[in-house]
């Protein structure tokens, strides 16, 4: 089977960290075990440098959003150029924390961005995209509390909790909208999730 | 009169800092000492930060060409956002040392990115553009070596001699077709170059 790149998207502590695990496990499964993971924004020495700024919070000079919305693309050129296109063309399978979708979800609906990011998103990928992405969906005050339980928040995660809601609102549009995204029940127990990615990833590769 | 964002473009070695002061020089001759100087990429703390990852070359992961351009206009947005915008919204005069015209010639024209600089620009920008542009026409080859005996050349500047070629084709191509660009010839001695900026800086303000 040709290499294929596979995302896990969704709100902060809708456990994408476990749902990754499940997908390698699955993939494993099928006798695919040429499979690397990455992380946006991230997942390249440059990218992870650019992710950096993104996270941190300067005085006197907060992050417009126009910037960050071109921060998160820039880290996502670099990563998709520099790495996933050259891993899928010499048949290794790339897992992604996070893709596109989040910029559409979190610039795009969580800070109302909307056709700027569609249209910057649109320029910088040229139709590269995922070939199954699993959205992981959760309340956005179930997905915090787990995620505050982990440690400190960051800049992003620091936002009032309708953004986060207008972030799930527009993850659920567009997951609606594309046939490549499943959208997964994340809010139920780690058996009842876990079976819904196993079903799901398994009647994506045609098992 | 409404305070102006003022900018000086052209290769490395055109004598854009020496322009810079001339330029300062005029405006005070006008009666306007309320002026800052800005510089791309960089200008705010956090475009500071984009401009060090755009200079610098990381082994293994040389920065794409897509990449190199958003992070260009990241720098620009914060640096539009945070301090020209404000700057001119309270009467204070700006000076920029590059500014989207160079993301035009550089990386559409020297790249050969062409319409993705100009969807990027578009989108990023929002109709927002200097009020007078003076472009330093340079020939590369003079210009390099100028620059060359100022110290060691960054990342961008030890590009071959083809690609300064093609930038500067961009320059004086938009230079033609906008009003608001004047092309200074840098080329000649410096009390020309310096009259030449005089002249055109004095005509833009009615004097």
């Amino acid at each position: 089977m040709k290499a294929q790149f596979i995302v896990i998207e969704g709100l902060e502590g809708a456990g994408k960290s476990t749902a990754i695990a499940t997908v390698k496990a699955v993939l494993e499964s099928h006798g695919i075990t040429d499979v690397i993971t990455t992380r946006e924004p991230g997942g390249t020495p440059v990218a992870e440098r650019i992710r950096a700024i993104t996270k941190e919070e300067v005085d006197g000079d907060p992050l417009s959003d126009t910037a960050e919305c071109l921060l998160m693309y820039a880290a996502r050129a670099q990563l998709v150029d520099n790495l996933i296109k050259p891993a899928l063309a010499k048949g290794t399978w790339v897992i992604g924390d996070r893709h596109d979708l989040s910029s559409r979800a979190y610039q795009g609906g969580g800070r109302k961005l909307g056709k700027l990011v569609d249209d910057i998103s649109d320029v910088t990928l040229q139709g590269f995209k995922p070939d199954l992405t699993l959205y992981m969906d959760i309340d956005p005050a179930q997905g915090l509390a787990r995620a505050a339980g982990r440690g400190e928040l960051d800049r992003i995660e620091r936002q009032a909790l309708d953004f986060f809601e207008r972030t799930r609102e527009a993850y659920l549009r567009l997951a609606a909208a594309d046939d490549s995204i499943v959208t997964i029940d994340a809010g139920r127990e780690l058996e009842v999730v876990t079976a819904q990615i196993r079903d799901s990833l398994n009647a994506h590769l045609g098992a």
